[in-house]
């Protein structure tokens, strides 16, 4: 193993009663956790005394995927919209970071470089945008059938969102605000940069009118694995949310990202790769898998086929529930997970009850099931064989789940020396040990100084 | 006199250093106040101390309005996007409503419906929205020069997006989720209602992806004067925030406006009008007069003239400060407040300064300078002559004018039996005085069932 001296960055998925599909009806679970905000406080500042680098919530804009049968069964239908979520949850913590969804097909990057900013202003920099440019058809039915774009063009387009959201939170230099009051003079014009954006899918005069914020820029996370959504991870992200189920992906995927960067001029230090994580602990082995089957019988099978359906792009009510999975035609929607997942059927010889069971649990993810010692040894195996930087942890009932990981699994990491014992500043770029991006105009004027001086 | 028995209602505009242009500028203001959030948190916690009703934020997607000369001497042109700092807020408050704009012309129903519904979520039910259809030429070179429509499309497009808006709200009936654990029943499908929404502008399916909120409907707030803008008021708003620099004009926009809405069927109760109102109190009042003067002194000429030449639609750069208003082209953009401005320079005599100084101080709000005894006068005459319903109370100054409200002009109030003397109830909708809709889909199912016994 590699002698790594950087510390395990560990994220917190937020999923309402928890990340197991069933958890809500687990007899711990809390079933209102979507309409309930006091749980979600509880949570949060649960990962915060177990020092977790941040809060990441995805997010869609439909009650339905593709499939809906079961959906009756279903405690993802409804809950609180999360960069709301968020925003009030900065109140209620200090250090953790605030990271979520918002779709470059459903946003304007006007309204997105504002919040984003906003929530690093109210949170005293803890702020991430989880960049998404991909949607499902059924999120394009509320919003007048927007319609759902090639993968090529979701990307293109994805990118020039990005490009101006980074510009315009460089709209105002750190010193643009003079703020003096015998002068008459609240900023400085030559510290205002309009943007003046006319591009292929955008126009964006610029510039924001948001303050230049803590973190000046926050925090960019992608979870794209796709080659278009690796190359645009390798360009922009700072943190790639990942998938995979063994570590043999997990390290394939890590050093092609991190190989990628070079061509950006990027150091690869400044990208931290976070492959989602199951973790089920007991005070023995069986104790833990007996957890985890608990669970897996709490599903319904109404909602395991409609979940495994929607998966692989495919309705497969109907076929034996005990029976193998039927020949599929390629999925094209849904990507990278699916395939592995179709994969890994075939090659265990999975019932379709199994491969949904899979998924509920874990939907592609990894997952480790044992004691403590045994969970530890294989994030330390990941980590330190450069399978990842740390993870997303997917507790799969909140909050035992989460409980568990802070009060048992922490500790553990602690004391290899593996995770951090104090939060290491402020600012989520501070715990992530990400640098603070120089705004591209004073990039410019150094640029042109250097020019000048040479010459 | 009439003898209302009800209770004034009192809004806080909120802007970052006070609602006078030269706020920032007073040795007291907080010029920070657009980038602090402890600002924001010190002054709703003052409100709330106060007992007012809600705060009140108004938005813009811009920098910039038509004029820019000046613009280095504002402190409003850049601050904390204001839902991302009412979802903080939220934690922060317990009792005082969180009102905010969002567009018809920048977002889609569908993102608006979810935010407001979660802001009702996090706060306990203290969430409003106030519905602004128009926007400004600036502001559609953010959103990929987004045509400015013609005022009778906008406000038609408006009136199908609050349409939307508030049938997504009903999405979930009030007891829709059963969150039953042994039968596996998440929601009751019965009690989950797809809107199927096809219209001129909007193709919504829905339901909602969020759950029903404490107010089933965050409050509707409007501030439309124009005739469409009343007349869509007296469908749906239930609080109007409006503009009169004098009684007789509130009086006549009070009945006309209340007497609007028995064509739709509704309680004039229901609909709370709120003018805006700038208060300046002194221990005399000379002493009064000079705290305005002083702030008004502060006011730069080249933002005193940017700020007229908005409101005029016409640039009136080059004309002598101490000279009349030159006669200027009709005014398409902005509206009833500015054609009121001109009528009152030209009867009054006023020069450019002394015209862009009642700007700055009222905006063509009505503004009350005095003793607490004549300022409470004032107010009680405007209320029980039903001029009002109560007031937004426009800060020339945080947070020193937000003090003396509450700490001088509230107990004047109170002991006048004009004013509460504590929270009616935890909800926005308790304090107004509004009741909670039922359900479309509720009202509907009972006028099926009516029809069937009658049969």
């Amino acid at each position: 193993m590699s002698a790594r001296t950087d510390k395990m960055k560990v994220g917190m998925f937020i999923r309402p009663a928890g990340h197991h599909i069933a958890s809500w009806r687990h007899p711990e679970g809390h079933a209102d956790a979507g309409a309930n905000f006091a749980r979600m406080i509880e949570i949060a500042q649960t990962a915060e005394r177990g020092l977790l680098d941040m809060v990441f919530c995805a997010d869609t804009h439909s009650v339905f995927t593709a499939h809906e049968q079961g959906l009756h069964r279903l405690h993802y239908v409804a809950w609180i919209e999360p960069f709301t979520m968020l925003s009030a949850l900065a109140s209620y913590t200090k250090n953790i970071g605030l990271v979520c969804t918002a779709s470059t097909s459903f946003e304007q990057p006007y309204t997105v470089a504002r919040k984003f900013a906003s929530l690093d202003l109210v949170s005293g920099g803890r702020s991430g945008w989880n960049v998404v440019t991909s949607g499902n058809a059924t999120e394009a039915l509320n919003f007048s059938n927007e319609p759902h774009k090639p993968k090529d063009e979701r990307y293109r387009r994805g990118k020039e969102f990005v490009e101006i959201v980074q510009a315009l939170w460089d709209s105002w230099d750190d010193d643009a605000f003079i703020r003096d009051k015998d002068a008459c003079l609240f900023f400085d014009p030559q510290k205002m940069h309009m943007l003046n954006h006319h591009g292929e899918y955008f126009d964006v005069r610029g510039p924001l009118n948001v303050p230049r914020s803590p973190q000046g820029q926050p925090v960019l996370v992608q979870a794209g694995a796709s080659d278009d959504g690796r190359e645009l991870a390798a360009q922009t992200a700072e943190v790639v949310f990942t998938a995979h189920a063994t570590i043999e992906r997990a390290k394939a995927f890590y050093s092609d990202l991190k190989g990628r960067m070079a061509r950006y001029g990027r150091d690869p230090d400044h990208l931290k790769i976070m492959p989602g994580l199951s973790i089920t602990v007991g005070r023995t082995h069986a104790e833990a898998v007996e957890k985890q089957e608990q669970l897996d019988e709490l599903l319904h099978p109404d909602v395991g086929v409609s979940l495994l359906s929607t998966r692989m792009g495919h309705d497969l009510t109907g076929f034996p529930l005990d029976g193998p999975l039927p020949d599929l035609p390629p999925n094209k929607v849904i990507g990278s997970r699916s395939d592995d997942a179709i994969a890994m059927a075939r090659s265990k010889n999975m019932t379709i009850r199994q491969l949904y069971q899979w998924f509920a649990r874990q939907r592609g993810h990894a997952g480790f099931v044992g004691t403590v010692t045994e969970v530890v040894d294989q994030m330390e195996t990941w980590f330190k064989e450069e399978a990842c930087d740390g993870f997303n942890f997917l507790a799969p009932v909140f909050p035992i789940g989460l409980n568990d990981f802070v009060d048992m699994v922490v500790p553990e990491l602690q004391r290899r020396g593996l995770y951090r014992t104090a939060y290491e500043g402020p600012t989520l770029r501070d715990i992530l040990g990400l640098p603070v991006p120089q705004s591209r105009y004073a990039r410019d004027s150094a640029a042109r100084e250097k020019a000048t001086v040479s010459a």
